[in-house]
């Protein structure tokens, strides 16, 4: 978690604006294909997926654990229904806050919206930087950009998740491991 | 274009703060591999591709056309060097405002700090898309979904690159244009 989100996440846990906590089972969903979902999750514990489907097949896009920041970015800024399916892929617990109290906080302090502004930009760098592992040919060099860049996403979570990110096979994720 | 870049240049412009304008031939670089660039480029007139080289190929990232705001995204952002290169497609005209003057700037006006802001949101919102172009399967649809949310680029940048872009040979690219 980068620090401009947990200096956010610190401000809204004083100034208690936290709308609500919910507990998910593992499966469970926190939002479904076609939906709207304009809130911000902050997790506590567990594990969240989240992912679009093109047919029969689920395409991976970000992870959320303990420390996570996680939204269905394209409903939460467009405030429209998007394919994004939040999932839990583990027992979860996460603080909710809606767009609408967000902002509001985000007007009354200025320190907090200069946060948020960084967060944005880190999330535009973190993008190119996904958009950079899509694109590069090498599973090896893939895995490494990931693992340098996201170390904690390997130890939270399940491999066959990991290889669906780094679109390679479950098997071909083992054999970079034992390598 | 989105219309918070849109106002922001036009803000930009009334306040008469480009650091300069520059004139580039076409195949000229802007900025070249492993260097530091934190200009903001807006572009008047030319065509401009964001690319990196993966060993001896070269991945497009994003283009830059008449109305455009470009920079090297990583290096603007972090102030670091990077892997990014700028190319002129053709002849260019640029206006250009560094880093520094931007922040002062924002610093000064909260309108364009705000308008920033949402400019900052749609590069998340347009990465994301792109992230899932990325992993679409069918070539065909990734081909319309780009249509549908970048017409001008069809028709702004040289139908090579535009395959580049869609991870697909020319070849495939001249079919689905002739379906």
């Amino acid at each position: 978690m980068s620090n401009s989100i947990q200096d956010l996440k610190q401000l809204l846990s004083e100034a208690e604006v936290w709308d609500k906590t919910m507990e998910f089972k593992r499966w469970d969903f926190i939002k479904k294909e076609n939906s709207t979902d304009t809130n911000l999750y902050f997790v506590d514990e567990g594990c969240i997926r989240v992912y679009f489907t093109e047919e029969a097949h689920e395409h991976s896009l970000y992870f959320g654990y303990e420390g996570s920041l996680i939204s269905a970015l394209d409903s939460f800024l467009s405030g429209n229904p998007s394919s994004l399916c939040i999932q839990c892929i583990n027992k979860t617990k996460v603080r909710v806050i809606s767009k609408t109290t967000f902002k509001a906080f985000l007007r009354q302090n200025s320190v907090a919206s200069n946060l948020w502004m960084e967060a944005l930009s880190e999330l535009s760098l973190w993008h190119l930087e996904r958009e950079k592992d899509l694109l590069i040919q090498s599973p090896k060099e893939r895995y490494e950009r990931i693992l340098k860049r996201q170390p904690l996403l390997l130890q939270k979570v399940p491999h066959k998740y990991i290889a669906s990110y780094l679109r390679i096979s479950p098997e071909t994720l083992s054999r970079i491991l034992n390598s």
